[in-house]
Formats: structure tokens, C-alpha cells, sequence
């Protein structure tokens, strides 16, 4: 039997690839999107693991919106109106498949930033979209060209990533935020809110969420990942009740519910106090680790290569221009380091900088350094 | 933003809609497929669960695939050759679903036999498959109308449930079987084992899979929901590495990958010689629930209805001549018993049998004569 139309282009994920060969004890791996492992909060889950066996009732069929107490909580959580405006998916990864599952028609047209989220550009390229690409600068996406895209295309929805990007690390203007709402709001176009890095600020001020300028349609995907634990695959939907209503029936036919231990385990962490502090070490963690990368980066990269700073996530966006990014990755893995290169969050080969994007959050900062040092001389030694 | 095409013809599920109103005390529900609530095996995963929380790898990113330690056992236990045969999902009804997207195009032929799962409906509708309906007799699919459908259509792909179907129960004879792999072999229609009830079976003689006769061509789905917990969402895909490979593109492209910590659980459950113990038990009590239900439905309704009796799973098929079954069990609801009308396991109204699906694993036998009384009433109420 051959795979369907949409199956045979879609690309394998060079970071699922790649996360194979990172794995081995000699590599640093910069290549991943992992949390610190030393900051994954499982002292405060003990109690709620061992209370899990008390509990029969999560290891029965649950609803597919998702464990109710769960619910109740994130509704206050995210200051919504009542369950018609979540759902609970196994991470944000579905949570976005299943935006595109519901909504995306083939040859629907779809705006996406680029450099883009690669399980994006997978989840898009499945629903067979009709890809347009905006280019992103240092306040976010080229407005100019994005108002173009949306004047001149039948564009039904724009998929972003506001908060610390990945790859680049931007977060949005406070007033490309507005601006985007509104050319959102003047050309009918949904916006899809990808959200996982946005706990994840540790320097500047937090900015709205662009549901907050554009309530009537907006879809933000929050993921569990980042700011728990990426292994029990959790996240969800917000947005318009009918909106998740069309997301919920997808769910239900696609894997009936998310799995219920994992989603009380993630609602006892929640609702500690001290899940809030976990978060400010977390940030002064990647603070610390982005700070060293940045200094390393400067000291040994400074004529070679350029970054814009960041102030949250776990990505940094090297620009090596005048270099073959695969090339350097390959020479970097070579060396002992695993990177992206940039080609991996293209859709084609157009249009391409040449940048490799480095993990901050996953490796202590000595390694960080160390990892810098090895890709200085893999630089040097392609030149 | 409008729903995408294949979203707005998608019915919400009949079943999972019912179970909210079957949760009230007063009614006995016979419309799920749920496990006996007195036989979740909790007490064999308590240091499963425990250990848990000194795994911290359980709680990182995963490979696509699934944990490698339960994928070694269940090579072991379903005797694959290899990883590459194997894809961990959540649940089987994800497994379908992905067998689904990474196959079926719009248009493409798929063979099911009718009554039909629901969830393979919701599916193969998503998926926009030209869906030919073979009927289904007491031996399994009417092999003339099979090989008919075959010939006549171009079908690329044949979903079955071949031990205990649901919802008749019904088991392929071993002749059926055997011509069933003949013909898809003759035809070149791969085949789509969903294999959740096979482990059920609580009189007569296991027969071997169709994967035994047409190794070439099946995909097993398995589902630990039945055999261990629905809620921890676990289940597998088997079969022919090149189709495997296919599919696993689109499970890393739609959630990439299945919670560890329950795959974690399901593993150490299963690695227990007691584990066995707990299915003959489980096999014993169905035993003892269908025989409960099969005399109560002899005694009252013995000239008003009609069931094949069945040697395993969780349903019996009762049919009701010369009643509106959606009437029926819609009356039925008001006095306190749910069931399924037979309406929710048909594409369209066409072909329709009169009859309930009654699902006898989840109630106890005290329950299964009531409902069977309050069945009795309302018929008479009808008539």
C-alpha cells in the first residue's frame, strides 16, 4: 500500500533525527528543546504519583475535553468563561495538528513566519496548506509583507509564536502585537498563538498575549512541557467556544481523551504554591545558562557570527553568514556538538539565512562554553 | 473561520456523547466499553507508580516509537523480528487514525464490515475514504459480497475486527479467516486488524490472527485499554516495517510520542506472571457477566428479540425486529438503562438491522438482570 499524497512529502524532523546522535555521552547536544535536567520538578509530584493508585477512576475512559478538575483550574488560570473554551491535548503538538485537522482545507492558505517551527511546518505540510511566508525581524514579522500576504492571498489562518520564537528567540512589540491584531481583524484571518516558552521570560517585561488584543480569534496553544515535564505530553487549546467545539469532535475521533494520570499529576503541581517558585528558578537557571552562551559566544564568535539577545526561551539564533549551515552542523556533530542548522525550519530552500539555532536551557553553562569553543573551531576550520 | 470539509460532515460520537447521561447513579449503563471497575489490575502497578518519580528520564522527551524497554518485551510477547515492526500510540484508536492519515487519500476505497466501530466511521470519514459496507454474518465478513467489493471498486485497504466485533461480538471462523487473507492477497488490499477483544475470549478456541495468514499485508492495532487501563490511552501498531516507518513520520509529526510514565507502568505490568492470572480472571468474570446477561435475555425477551451468542470480548448484538432501536433506546434511557442504538454503527440509514449493542464487562451481574427487566418493560411498552 502506498502512504497517502500528504505522507510521502512529509519531511522526517532533523531535531527527532538528531536527538538520537546527541544522545551520546560524548556530545553536546545544543540541539534539542529539552528543559535543564536538574530543574524538572518531580520532588513536587512524589505525593501526586503515589495518590495516583488510590484513584481508580483516572485509569478508566475519561471525557475528551479533558480530566474535569483540571479543566476548572486552568479556567481560572487563564481567566476563561467557562470548559467550552479549552481542551486538553498531548502537548501542544496535537493541540496544532488538530487546529490544522479541523480548519485547514488542501490549498488553504496559511501564514507562518519564517524561520518557522519545524513541527509546524510538518503539521501544515500534512493538512497540505498553502504555505506563505513572512519574514520575521527583531520586533517580529515584516508587517509590510504581512498585510501584503493577507491583501493579496485568501489567508485563513497565521500560525505565530510571540513569545522567545524558536528558533530565533524573538518575542513581538508590544506594538507589532496590536498591529498584527488588527490587520488579523481587517482581513478575517485567525491567528493560532503558539505559546511555550512564554513562562519562560526572564529579563523585560511581560507583554499581552495577543488573545488579549484579538479575543474573537484567537487559538493559543499552551504547552505543559516547558514549564513541567515534556515526558507526560501535555498541553491544550484555548480560545472561542465554537471554535474548540469543531477542535473537540477531531480529538474525539482521533485518540478519545488524554491520558487522566498524567493530567492529575500536572493539576496537583499547578495548584502548589510552589510550582510559582519552580518557575522563578527555572527562569534565573536559563537567565544564567543564556548569559553564559552569550558571553562565550561574544568572546569566542564576535567577528564571525551574530545574534540578536533574547529575554526568555531556550533558543538563541546564530547567524553565520557567508557559511554552509548544514555543513557547519555536520562538522559541528563532527566535533562534538550537535546544532540545527537553519535549512531545518524552512519549508524550502528559498529565502534562507544562514544561522544554526543553540539550545541554552538543556546543558550546564560549563558546556555551554565548551560546546562554543568546539564550534569556534569548526568555523575557523572552514574558512 | 469555517470548519475544513472532512470536519463538518464528522459525527460526534453516539457513544461518548451517551456516557455522560450513563454516569447518572440511577442508570445502569450497558453502552460503553468499559472494564469491570472491580478488575483494574491497580494493585500490581502500586510499585510501578512509586518508582516512577525516580525516573527522571521518564519525564524528558521520548523517541517517536515508544519507550525501548517496553518495545524489547512486546517484540518478545507478539514475536516481531525487530523494532522497525512496531509503533507504540495512544490507544488503538489513535493507531487507526494515524494507519488512516498516512494512507487513505480522498477517495481512496475502504472495505469495512457492517455494524461497524463508530471510531472507524469517525476515521475513515475524516480521511474522506470511499467507504464500501460488506454485511456481516455469524462467521464473519459475507465473502461474496467481500470479493465483489474487491473486484469491482479499487479498495486499497480492508478494516476488520475479527475477534469479538464490535458491536456483534462476532468471531471469524478459521475457513473465513483463511479466505479473507486469500482474497486481500488476490486484490492486493492491505488489511487492518483491530484487535482489542482477542484477549477476551472466555469459551472456545483461540484461532490465529490474519497477520498468521497474510503477514505481507496486516497491521494489527492492539489496545492495553481492555487488558489493563483505557485511561493511561496506550495501544500498538504492528506490521511490515515500510509501513511502520510511514507511520511513525506521522506520529512524530502529530503529538511526537506517547506519555512515558504510562508506557512505563504498562511495561511493568506486563512483565508480571501475575499478569496472566489477572486475565484469566478477567476472562472468568466476563464468563460469568455474559452468562448472567444471556439467561436474563432469554427468560424476559426471548420472543421480542434475537442475539448470536458470543465466546468473548464485551458485547452482545440483540436484535429487535419490527422496533425503531433509536425509540428503543432512547426509552430505555428513561427507564434507566443506556444501550446503543443500532443506527450509531452504520455510515447512513441504509442496510440498517434493528438492534441494541449491550455491552455486559462494565455492570454487574445484579445490574444486568435489572436492565434487562427495564429492557423487557419498555419493549412491551412498544409493542
Amino acid at each position: 500500500m502506498q502512504p497517502a499524497k500528504q505522507t510521502q512529502t512529509l519531511k522526517a524532523s532533523y531535531i527527532r533525527e538528531i536527538l538520537q546522535a546527541a544522545s551520546c555521552p560524548d556530545i553536546i547536544s545544543l540541539a534539542g528543546g529539552l528543559p535543564a535536567p536538574t530543574m524538572l520538578p518531580l520532588p513536587l509530584i512524589d505525593k501526586a504519583i503515589e495518590r495516583l493508585k488510590d484513584q481508580p477512576q483516572l485509569f478508566q475512559y475519561g471525557a475528551s475535553r479533558g480530566l474535569s478538575a483540571l479543566i476548572e483550574h486552568l479556567i481560572g488560570h487563564y481567566q476563561l468563561t467557562g470548559p467550552e473554551q479549552i481542551l486538553i491535548t498531548n502537548g501542544s503538538q496535537q493541540g496544532l495538528d488538530l487546529i490544522a485537522r479541523t480548519f485547514i482545507n488542501p490549498g488553504d492558505g496559511v501564514v507562518l513566519e519564517t524561520p518557522a517551527y519545524p513541527g509546524a511546518l510538518q503539521v501544515f505540510g500534512l493538512a497540505q496548506a498553502d504555505i506563505h511566508c513572512i519574514k520575521q525581524l527583531s520586533s517580529g514579522p515584516d508587517l509590510q509583507m504581512l498585510e501584503h500576504a493577507f491583501a493579496h492571498n485568501d489567508i485563513k489562518l497565521f500560525y505565530c509564536v510571540p513569545d522567545f520564537h524558536n528558533p530565533t528567540g524573538v518575542a513581538w512589540s508590544d506594538s507589532t502585537r496590536q498591529e498584527v491584531a488588527l490587520l488579523c481583524r481587517k482581513y478575517n484571518v485567525a491567528l493560532v498563538d503558539d505559546s511555550p516558552y512564554r513562562e519562560l521570560r526572564f529579563s523585560g517585561e511581560q507583554l499581552p498575549m495577543m488573545a488579549h488584543y484579538y479575543p474573537e480569534g484567537t487559538l493559543v496553544l499552551r504547552s505543559f512541557s516547558k514549564i513541567a515535564f515534556p515526558g507526560i505530553r501535555l498541553g491544550s487549546i484555548t480560545g472561542p467556544e465554537q471554535w474548540i467545539t469543531a477542535t473537540l469532535k477531531v480529538k474525539q475521533a482521533c485518540d478519545l481523551h488524554t491520558a487522566l494520570p498524567m493530567q492529575a499529576v500536572a493539576l496537583d503541581l499547578f495548584s502548589q504554591h510552589k510550582f510559582e517558585d519552580h518557575l522563578t528558578q527555572l527562569r534565573a537557571l536559563y537567565s544564567k545558562h543564556y548569559q553564559a552562551l552569550s558571553v562565550a559566544l561574544q568572546k569566542n564568535l564576535g567577528g564571525k557570527s551574530h545574534f540578536n539577545p533574547v529575554s526568555g526561551g531556550m533558543f538563541l539564533w546564530l547567524e553565520i553568514p557567508g557559511h554552509d549551515a548544514q555543513q557547519v552542523a555536520s562538522k559541528a556533530l563532527e566535533s562534538g556538538v550537535a546544532v540545527v542548522p537553519s535549512d531545518a525550519f524552512y519549508p524550502n530552500q528559498n529565502y534562507h539565512t544562514s544561522a544554526l539555532r543553540l539550545n541554552f536551557s538543556n546543558s550546564k553553562r560549563s558546556q555551554l562554553r565548551t560546546a562554543v569553543y568546539r564550534l569556534s573551531g569548526v568555523l575557523e576550520s572552514l574558512v
